[in-house]
């Protein structure tokens, strides 16, 4: 039924075969502490007044081209322009777009090892090449190695993520001036997990032109599945971002619940703060464990790596016999033997504290 | 308060500053024919259902990696294998990963001129060659000097939009089946408008794997608002496009919606085949004015050539004196003094004419 594949496959770009898919299990939980989300979905009311809006928008119209009012809107909450802000279709659509525009054939993104996925896989799709730096044995950012590498490199890009997943690790307080001022490609710092803890380098997009600053509604807001971020940037360089950028990527419903949700900033701070306390809590708790290493996190997740029991088998026991889906990241490098634990609710982390417990104990 | 933005400036590719950025003038008007869209909205009782799986889903948790049944759904729809379907933000999405994994420094695509605009400026961001080759005269397909330009330049893709926008003009049939036998690139069959008329390259995806087909519900399934296109390919194909897809870049209120209205075939299709007799009637009486030549279309849209008014001057009295906002496209290559007017209702399309009809002659 099928032809041969061979002909497609073979005008295919040999750095994209190369490469693997991001991908991920698909598995069922009763807790699911696997992706980082938002324990809650949104406030029933404040859903409630964001379908209203949304049951009278005209859905067979393209969305706004610049959505005027909600960038005013971010513009005020982050304290930049607006003409130095775009939207995303999640973040990630901003990290694809930056990379887009600056990296020809060639052309070196650095960044720490391990962190998020995607900035490999978006580098070498496009024909860059990926210098990943070692965190330090204990995940925190060496900064020293980072400027050398990208000095060495030629860098045209250095993304930094903090705190970074998977590891919770935040970059220390003067990092990003000290990146800046001794390296000469873009910095770009995606901060998704920016709003549970550690520094921002939103202040320094008025010092320099070589800054991107990346925010999602992912995690902290809690709205991963309506796909919303955005990106900080001169006005000048976000400009020629958003040329790689596709016109409407961001669909009306998603506008509306974006706006919509800045009206109630200060409810869902409160929810920042809870699972900030939680986190807080739960890598004390998890510290009185034996055969467990916790680090520390500035983020709404925790990762810890086991001694006694493979990383695969705690990972299994949990998900079958608790119903706990964590992620198992003890493949990726330097990440042996670790699980990654979102946080979740109070009862969510009791639950996966015993089971680890008893897991480790058995 | 801004910094110099030099820095980053010279920073950015160089193929990308050199190209426009896709804009769109945003104006108000009563009668909205500018866009391609559908008169009218989703019918309030399918809307009403999406609306209600909509609020009952949790918009904190990332949609769906791959949507199981909503791939089934569509592969059914088109006669096709669920595996070679890709889901994009739009369609566009969808052009964008293909040509990230096909083109390298310098590559080149073939596409008629005029046409989409988006195929040039996502040629010239990833850094590729864009050739266009001209229709005939009467904006017709030109196939001989298609598959010449293709072989000459050892085209690394070819992207044929059919009916082709802003033109309207389809492929003859036969078309791709040459384009595949005697040129050795991806053949990129942007459908987008394929309800409306002509003929679809779908049946060829079962002879060979350098072909992709690319849908929209933007246009005759009349949801632009909510972003959702999707691609075909041979599986092992889809699969290395997908790497340059975003993971979840789908939202989970698009996946719902057009989930939903996937099922609502039927009544879809009439309001499709009302379109295309308000297309055929517009046509018709457009062909008893003076002062302007019509051109055939297969698609949601006509294309009018103005020659006793210039087209600007047209536009702008459409817009101030009638409150009807058309498409200028007069600046394009070959499109000289052409407005394209999108098919509304019959009272838009009777308000449009006796507009036109009042301008030409006054």
């Amino acid at each position: 039924m099928l032809p041969d594949p061979r002909d497609g496959l073979a005008l295919i770009k040999p750095a994209v075969r190369g490469q693997s898919a991001y991908t991920l299990e698909a598995s069922q939980a009763r807790r699911k502490l696997n992706q980082n989300e938002s324990p809650l979905d949104l406030p029933p009311e404040l859903k409630r007044r964001i379908l209203e809006r949304v049951a009278a928008a005209a859905w067979h119209r393209y969305p706004e081209f610049a959505p005027a009012t909600l960038l005013a809107d971010l513009a005020q909450r982050v304290g930049w322009t607006a003409d130095g802000i775009l939207v995303g279709n999640g973040s990630n659509e901003l990290i694809q777009a930056s990379l887009t525009v600056l990296l020809e054939a060639g052309d070196v993104t650095v960044a720490p090892a391990p962190t998020f996925a995607l900035y490999r896989l978006l580098t070498a799709v496009l024909g860059g090449r990926y210098v990943p730096v070692p965190l330090r044995e204990d995940f925190s950012y060496d900064l020293d190695a980072l400027v050398e590498a990208a000095r060495r490199e030629r860098a045209k890009v250095v993304v930094v993520n903090s705190p970074n997943n998977p590891t919770g690790s935040v970059l220390p307080d003067g990092a990003v001036e000290r990146l800046l001022a001794e390296t000469s490609g873009f910095i770009i710092c995606d901060e998704a997990y920016q709003e549970f803890g550690g520094p921002t380098a939103l202040p320094l997009l008025h010092q320099s032109s070589r800054l991107i600053v990346l925010r999602t509604f992912s995690k902290a807001m809690g709205m991963a599945g309506l796909r919303f971020g955005y990106g900080l940037a001169h006005p000048a360089v976000a400009k020629e971002i958003a040329k790689a950028k596709l016109p409407y990527n961001v669909n009306a419903l998603t506008l509306i619940a974006a706006a919509t949700a800045l009206q109630d900033g200060a409810a869902l701070a409160e929810r920042v703060a809870a699972i900030v306390r939680e986190r807080d809590r739960t890598i004390a708790r998890l510290r009185t464990l034996e055969g467990l290493t916790v680090f520390p996190s500035a983020a709404n997740f925790v990762l810890i790596r086991l001694h006694k029991v493979p990383a695969r088998m705690v990972f299994q026991r949990l998900l079958s016999e608790y119903g706990i889906l964590v992620r198992d990241v003890s493949a990726g490098a330097g990440l042996a033997e670790c699980l990654r634990l979102t946080i979740g609710t109070r009862e969510d982390m009791d639950a996966t504290v015993s089971a680890l417990e008893a897991i480790l104990q058995g």
